[in-house]
């Protein structure tokens, strides 16, 4: 698949997950792009831990659970009306779930280009699953990524070390079709800005002229 | 581009810069497939400031120079030998740097999903560096990210508002080629893991079965 193509229908999937499981070849090029990343001074501080035990995922989604309905008590009436019909999470409805996290100690402690940004090593992380991200809807599969945790808990769960940081949990699995316009935008939770109102030249709060704004606005990828 | 090729083929650029424009046709298309990033509760955080201005970039030259300096101090006699030859940035050898921004006050304060993990919204910023990193990729424009900078004097020269994060300071232009083999790799600063090595199974520390460890360090994308 094209790199624009995949870039511009790639979704955060929560609701059209199919159960069907990801064959091991397809898995393995999935975690290959994610290993592929760049990363602070080629340190490549990322794991990926693929959880398909059902009762390790029960216990993740009763802190989903929990974590949503506190963010829940947090909004107002409309919102909550609102944001109590968006699913947030597939953590059972796919086959796999993958965590990924960042090892600060790996090639440690002097990784080149680390000692002004320590959170350099969260950000190769993140860069890994942009990777994964993408080359998942090149092959078809569908990802949601679940912020609803607390992450001490879940790195409990899963054993993970206490210096090792939890960066993303991931559900994965093939989708009945990704939507075209994505969920929150279509729910009404957000809209999508213009770009040209996000660009700033030179320093911060001075905007583009206006050929260039319009260019921006109007981009196709 | 196919978006394997983009991934594989991807470098972190500090050598091989050219320093001819970039037409705004391209950096549109660039920029673009930031903003289409997935975003913590479609919160859309991150704005792009394009730098062309020479004396900004050379006060954040300065300010890189500084850290540099710094780091190798941190280095035993071998290491600060081996690191004194590396090219860290092309501040000034590109045609535009671009800083990525983060703003957790956008759609705030309740943003879906960001209760539990504020951090989720810097890396919504990375995931947009990391589309544009593989969409410069494609348009055969390299990219250096550059993290040798103390980030608050850096959005002091940038006029960056204090309750906004700098999350990444890119170098983008033109290059001669994409080096094979990652510089770091090649210079012998790190090598490269094998992915099985990386790859846990239920939970930390698990590791996969042989079948698939193979298959794991033999897949090519």
């Amino acid at each position: 698949m094209d790199i624009y193509e995949a870039i511009k229908r790639r979704r955060d999937v929560r609701s059209t997950f199919k159960g069907d499981p990801i064959d091991e070849g397809t898995l393995a090029k999935i975690l290959m792009a994610g290993h592929l990343a760049p990363s602070v001074g080629y340190s490549q501080p990322w794991n990926f831990i693929l959880i398909r035990d059902v009762q390790t995922r029960k216990k993740i989604l009763e802190e989903t659970l929990r974590q949503r309905e506190e963010f829940a008590q947090k909004l107002d009436d409309d919102r909550r009306k609102l944001f109590n019909t968006i699913k947030i999470e597939g953590i059972l409805d796919t086959p796999i779930n993958v965590v990924v996290t960042c090892d600060p100690s790996r090639f440690g402690p002097n990784v080149l280009g680390r000692h002004t940004m320590p959170e350099t090593c969260a950000y190769s992380a993140v860069l890994a699953v942009g990777n994964i991200w993408l080359a998942a809807r090149a092959e078809g599969v569908g990802i949601g990524w679940v912020s609803f945790m607390d992450k001490d808990r879940v790195k409990g769960i899963l054993n993970i070390p206490p210096h090792v940081e939890l960066v993303a949990y991931l559900c994965m699995g093939y989708v009945t079709n990704f939507p075209e316009i994505p969920e929150l935008e279509e729910r009404g939770w957000n809209r999508r800005l213009p770009l040209s109102e996000l660009v700033f030249m030179e320093r911060w709060g001075m905007s583009p002229e206006e050929d260039f704004r319009r260019r921006l606005d109007e981009t196709k990828i």
